[in-house]
């Protein structure tokens, strides 16, 4: 079984699209942060699903996929937290209809109401219905919730404790994921998310986090940034500023997915991170969408690179579904 | 012969770091911007020089050093305009003394006076300076002077242009190098840094800077940040975007120097990167300081990773010293 743990919910219906402008353009006006919600038939999410994310998971032989919000489309900077609250609340919503279609397909993750200065009371309040009503099994926490200015406590601060005792609770883990960038130089797929994978990555070295919670479990998407490529700059650091080896300080509680868009990339990934630390994701239909001309194949096509690997078939399927299993222990409810 | 791209002067002498201590105090209360400079012998900078730098690279086999001002260092959100061109000019002429008493050792490299929304004109008068009268044969371009938030034109805007064209002009390249963060969520070598390599190269591939520059040669550092590792994003990228092919949109005018510290990362690079835009840099004394328990050997020893790769005697002397003598022909006029 493949299990794809990054896919984003990038072709959602222009209603729901639509809602999200009316919420903004109410919420600036001080109207109605959360305006009546359209009627979305079953068909119009099927016409948005079925050509598009099930197609490909069917052609590429992928059995689930961890299915959340778009990303760019969380966008906390816009409004305060009840437009987030709303707009969450709408977002998780819909990915749980997806699931109800297709649960052989699909299992949810969820959208966490965040803004920047808010307390994280909110997004605790929506894990917590979405993992026990909605039967989601995971979520995306946005590190930076003001789209670049990175002005939120760095993650190994007390300000997400919280947040990290409920998932802890839960028995759920979060991707660390940012949403669009609001600088027109730092270009969303390009630059800012990369950019954010790395200084997620070097807050929690800088912290104790997984001593304080030694069963939070936090992944890292897009191949961990620059992580695995400077993993030795890493090390060094690590050393330098009298944190623990990082294979004890980090490694037992950190993953990286294999969001990376050619062989060498995903190569040096499986090289340098240990087996049991990777997990397969592609985020498509996403960042890039077109077709490698070196290859004739997607360039997110990533279960390809990691079949060319030269990883035993043992360690391919822990990182095709085994590690995925670990990580998301809710998915035994679902799938 | 080996030539090392990227080395700063991080063990300048006291003296001149309490002259910046006495600059910034002396220009918050709106005194001088260019308090009398001290006396340094020739002796405090030998002592400086020869027990760090001069030692490591004579223990390292390398035989020239292109040598800048400590970018951490640099900081040009300290301060306005005048407090940068002092700043600039005093560093400048120390890496001209270093120069001085090691000519066989060191070239010169200027830091350029730069302030978020100043123009470019007291940078283009200390590069005309720095090359005319000092002999240098390089810049540090900051794409970033506030210090993290991003806020100057990006590297595609004309803003940047007139320096662009005093660059072609003198006939030097610029290694783009932020220089210390100010965000105390994002740590400087291990995040700021690799997230401005990243965010400048694609800078460059959304506009069209070396269309207008056919002759213009940029340097990203630390390997190209997350860049090599993603190439397959960033290939996928400039098609998604309707830009030409990265071999022709970019790689005739940037190179990545060596500056990943371990094998796997190198050979990474190696692999991806056409070797005639790669160039030896290993940037010691700098992040990161300490010896690799796996190897033995100074993490930044980025030497020896080349020396084990398996690229031939030819293309390694290319990376060690041919590809610098393109990207720095003055380096003709100083050794």
């Amino acid at each position: 079984m493949i299990i794809d743990c990054h896919g984003h919910f990038t072709t959602a219906p222009d209603l729901h699209v639509l809602w999200r402008e009316t919420q903004k353009a109410a919420s600036a006006r001080g109207g109605d942060t959360d305006p009546p919600y359209p009627q979305i038939s079953d068909d119009l999410i099927r016409e948005a699903i079925e050509p598009n994310q099930l197609r490909l998971i069917q052609e590429r032989g992928i059995d689930l996929t961890l299915f959340s919000p778009r990303a760019s489309a969380m966008a906390p900077h816009v409004g305060d937290l009840a437009v987030n609250i709303a707009w969450s609340r709408r977002c998780n919503d819909l990915i749980r209809r997806v699931v109800a279609l297709y649960p052989a397909h699909f299992a949810g993750i969820c959208q966490l109401p965040q803004s920047t200065g808010a307390s994280l009371d909110a997004a605790i309040t929506e894990l917590d219905r979405c993992v026990n009503e909605l039967g989601f099994v995971g979520c995306n926490l946005n590190p930076d919730p003001s789209g670049g200015r990175y002005d939120s406590p760095p993650l190994h601060d007390r300000y997400w404790y919280p947040l990290y005792e409920k998932m802890v609770d839960l028995d759920v883990p979060a991707m660390i994921h940012v949403s669009g960038s609001c600088n027109p130089g730092v270009h969303a797929t390009g630059a800012y998310y990369l950019s954010a994978d790395t200084i997620a990555f070097m807050q929690l070295l800088q912290g104790d986090v997984f001593r304080d919670f030694p069963a939070l479990r936090l992944i890292i998407p897009h191949g961990g940034g620059a992580v695995p490529y400077h993993w030795g700059r890493f090390r060094g650091l690590a050393d330098m500023l009298n944190r623990p080896p990082l294979a004890q300080h980090l490694m037992r509680n950190v993953y990286f997915d294999t969001c990376v868009y050619h062989q060498e990339g995903v190569d040096l990934l499986l090289a340098v991170i240990d087996t049991s630390n990777i997990l397969f994701g592609s985020e498509m239909i996403g960042a890039v969408r077109g077709i490698d001309p070196t290859t004739g194949r997607y360039f997110d096509d990533t279960r390809h690179y990691i079949e060319q690997s030269r990883l035993s078939d043992a360690a391919k399927q822990d990182i095709f579904e085994g590690n995925a299993r670990r990580v998301f222990p809710r998915l035994r409810l679902v799938s």
